[in-house]
């Protein structure tokens, strides 16, 4: 299989579905021009699939090791790490003052996509790389950004995030490292953190951890936690990487998937660390990270699915059983809801995206609000169709999608973290029906609107199916007023169906755009009818499920649920 | 995690849910008293629990080896296995003539889900012995039964199946493998077989392969097939395993799971075989042995599942992430679900395996047609359940799900393959569509009946519930009716998703029954809440989508899917 970028989809959808137009007719991205658009994304497309692309069995074969204290990449990282840096894509959305490319997010959203669906593991360095710029970008002092800034953009430096500790995971106020002032403004970092992605490597000059901890005397729990910059090697005054800091690799996890990309155990034994924002305002900035860092690791979802789906579809072209695999009705169905899924979660991801880019850009609240909203919504949504569709890879692969030469199990081990990581699904629905319903479900509400206003505009030509996306639309409204009614427990209890019906309902509004744009007849028209006619109406499921509430789950004691 | 065997699971279900007394009361299974079915389940669950279980783990890190030729079974598995001869497990359900327990098949899909649970790599060797068995005692000759069936029974040989090659898996009959007589009543087996599970070991004194192949001017297709036995050492005169005969193993399968057990390709070189049943009728024999092959395979998913959630349970009430996980209401309603599923799973294989004792027993065509329609129903949705809850199991943990030594990922690695082979779950839910309604819909109208008039005297105790499952039976009749009036390619399109909605009639028809037996406020009443209203409303969708028939599917060109 050779996998193709999906560079003619991600143009498609920003034409056509969420156009990115309005972002660039902003004086912030005025440089994103439709031509500029289209050279990023061509540009991008070829590197992901000549460069990066070729590494990703191989990496799985010959996982990153450590050796002596130091992680060794897989064969042929460091080459395709390298091409990466040298075409600036760590920095595509980087501020231009540090070197960055200044575009839009959307751009870089398509950018992760591709380059998720090339190598994931791969990805996963530039990915943490751009979210510690963004950090830094917001709430580093200026000595700081100029010192990491430029190096980070150019992909010289890596960047890394540590949260997570062993008794500290989705409840990340329970941390437990510690930093004491030195006296000189720099802070002695101490203690063990876990699961941090590309913690170390041999192909970057430095390594630059931010570091949750405590200092002396902090509050317990979010409140007292503060962010530091502990580089692996502390810059000497010309800015080069200098004596090495009292930090270390302790181990490699041995995953499921992912592995080519190193999970370290890390310990900071006293290490110097620089203060990044405000005393004890540390998970304000590592929010800022995640944000965005959410919203791609959807695309990584999507990225991955999209390979998947283009290795089950060759296989089933050129697998004959009785006749080529893809002629018989049940693989033809799942291909169908496979590529049907995968421009839904995308079309979400790419309008979560435009929706950042035209906050940011305008400044204007609606956009912000729709951007809080739909990031949940394309983190969850995103990653359950890449886990899905690399399963179903897997099933028309028949029993050769069980060998793991095929390479289609690999897809499926490796994306199954993202449903967990940067906050479980479970934790993005949450956030969801709490946090981003605390506007008492305005921003929700506009964008359903949005939705019923366009189904009823295209009721002439799609009478069904925009009578499909307005009945969904309805009823999710419906479910969504009932909701907020509710007790935080309840709405908690069916967040996950409530988000993955909203997604549906999403999925089924854009794929009716898409239809609108190109025409009953028309491939996309055929993919709209499987999505909304096959794939949504699950959505009723979802509600049905939210509904219920949480009586019926607590009515089984701990005790029952072991009997 | 300490795994323990759902006996009492099963114990009740059998009492209360798809009663075992009416296979009790034959003639031919007057043994299978209460005492002994007590027995019988509680040895076999210590046997899982405290002998099988502790290879798991190791199997996975260890697996089975391919050295000068011979297959080296993972450490401790020569004893598993041994213990498992001697207790006569192997045997359980094979007739007292030639050794075997001769107790009803329902018994034996019991204890091959507690074996599946305790470690499904292993399980896989005396699962393949027993369609052997079964496959020998409908259609071998009287001298190879005599010769064979001792030693398979007694576990001191093992048996393959030999259907699959490179360009023949679905399509059994596109194969090439050729016999051809040797003039003294024996053939020379020539040909290339892969995916032969435990096709060989270290463990057995013998290994016996049942091979299909074609004898010379055999017709093309199903139908120029025949059945051969081909030892691995062929038996002396006084039946011990004496000159070794011309086949190989050739390669083991890296596979995504089952490390432990051994996924051979295998060489047959001339290899002396003997026939089994007539010329040219061994996809009829095979047949018998895939039968029960494929309601034991559901069975594997069952256990899996099990042997899944019991470790996401006992991880979410240790580990402490605000509260002991446990009390959140989405990890609540993750746990409830999956032991929902699993008991709805259950409940139909038992239910299947009753309908195969009775059919046996009382030779009447009602149990018969029963047991085939429920057969891939109890394969494909058992082994659906068994990646959903595997799956599942792995969110549980959250980030530790991902790391292999907590052992979550392996029972979704190892289940996996259990949707695809015996044939792939697309090819159960063909069976269910096609062949299983070419009585007009018989039988599955006689189960929905059934299904609606317990609803009906239930509705006085649980009138929520009742009417939940009387309005899903009756959709799900309506639907069938509709669907038998559509062509083959139609019914082919929605045949999974009607399989899906099937199951989850059936399974909460099964929990209604569980409820109805211990109350409405009982740990089961509650249990039957969560699947009623949370989980068999997905039916709705599955038949949504088997409705929309095949049209839309092919409106999308194969060039359209590749755009």
């Amino acid at each position: 299989m050779t996998y193709r970028s999906p560079v003619a989809d991600i143009r498609f959808i920003l034409d056509h579905v969420v156009p990115i137009a309005p972002v660039s007719d902003t004086e912030l991205f005025a440089e994103a021009t439709p031509d500029m658009i289209e050279a990023i994304l061509t540009e991008a497309g070829r590197l992901c699939d000549e460069v990066i692309a070729p590494t990703n069995r191989s990496g799985d074969l010959h996982p990153a090791k450590l050796e002596n204290g130091v992680v060794r990449a897989s064969p042929g990282f460091k080459e395709a790490l390298g091409a990466l840096a040298e075409g600036g894509w760590v920095g595509i959305a980087a501020r231009p003052d540090h070197g960055g490319m200044g575009l839009p997010q959307t751009l870089n959203v398509g950018f992760n996509d591709m380059l998720s669906g090339a190598n994931l593991s791969l990805q996963l360095c530039p990915l943490l790389t751009q979210g510690q710029i963004e950090a830094l970008e917001h709430h580093a002092s200026d000595a700081i950004k100029d010192l990491y800034l430029p190096k980070l953009i150019s992909g010289e430096w890596s960047g890394t995030m540590n949260l997570t500790e062993p008794s500290a995971g989705s409840d990340v106020g329970a941390l437990r490292t510690k930093a004491e002032p030195n006296g000189d403004g720099t802070y002695a970092i101490t203690g063990q953190k876990i699961f941090i992605t590309w913690g170390d490597s041999d192909v970057f000059e430095n390594t630059c951890h931010l570091v949750l901890a405590r200092l002396p005397d902090a509050a317990p729990g979010t409140k007292g936690i503060s962010l530091f910059m502990v580089p692996k090697y502390i810059p000497d005054d010309n800015g080069k990487p200098g004596v090495a800091n009292s930090l270390k690799v302790i181990s490699l996890e041995h995953k499921l998937g992912l592995h080519a990309s190193p999970t370290c155990v890390m310990s900071y034994e006293g290490a110097t660390g620089w203060l990044v924002g405000a005393e004890n305002k540390g998970m304000a900035a590592m929010f800022t990270m995640m944000n965005n860092a959410r919203l791609n690791v959807g695309a990584q979802g999507i990225g991955v699915a999209e390979a998947a789906y283009q290795q089950a579809l060759s296989y089933a072209k050129d697998r004959v059983q009785f006749a080529p695999i893809i002629e018989h009705a049940d693989v033809r169905r799942m291909l169908a809801e496979m590529k049907a899924e995968i421009f839904a979660a995308r079309s979400i991801a790419l309008a979560c995206a435009v929706a950042l880019d035209m906050g940011r850009a305008t400044g204007k609240d609606g956009w912000e609000a729709r951007a809080a909203l739909l990031t949940p919504i394309a983190k969850a949504y995103g990653t359950d169709v890449g886990i899905r569709v690399a399963d179903r890879g897997i099933q028309v692969h028949g029993g050769m999608g069980f060998i793991e030469e095929t390479g289609a199990a690999q897809y499926a081990r490796d994306v199954r973290v993202s449903a967990i990581y940067e906050g479980t699904n479970g934790i993005q629905a949450m956030d969801l029906v709490g946090r981003k319903m605390m506007d008492d479900g305005a921003a929700a509400c506009r964008l359903l609107q949005e939705v019923e206003d366009e189904a009823q505009s295209a009721r002439g030509d799609f009478p069904v199916l925009a009578e499909d996306v307005w009945q969904a639309a309805e009823a999710l409204r419906e479910h969504t007023e009932w909701m907020l009614k509710q007790g935080m427990q309840d709405r908690f209890a069916g967040a996950v169906p409530y988000l993955d019906a909203f997604a549906r309902v999403l999925g089924g509004y854009y794929h009716l755009r898409a239809a609108m744009a190109e025409g009953r007849n028309s491939a996309r028209g055929h993919l709209a009818a499987v999505y909304i006619r096959r794939l949504m109406p699950l959505y009723a499921a979802g509600l049905l499920e939210a509904r219920e509430g949480a009586e019926g789950l607590y009515a089984l004691s701990v005790e029952d649920l072991g009997a």
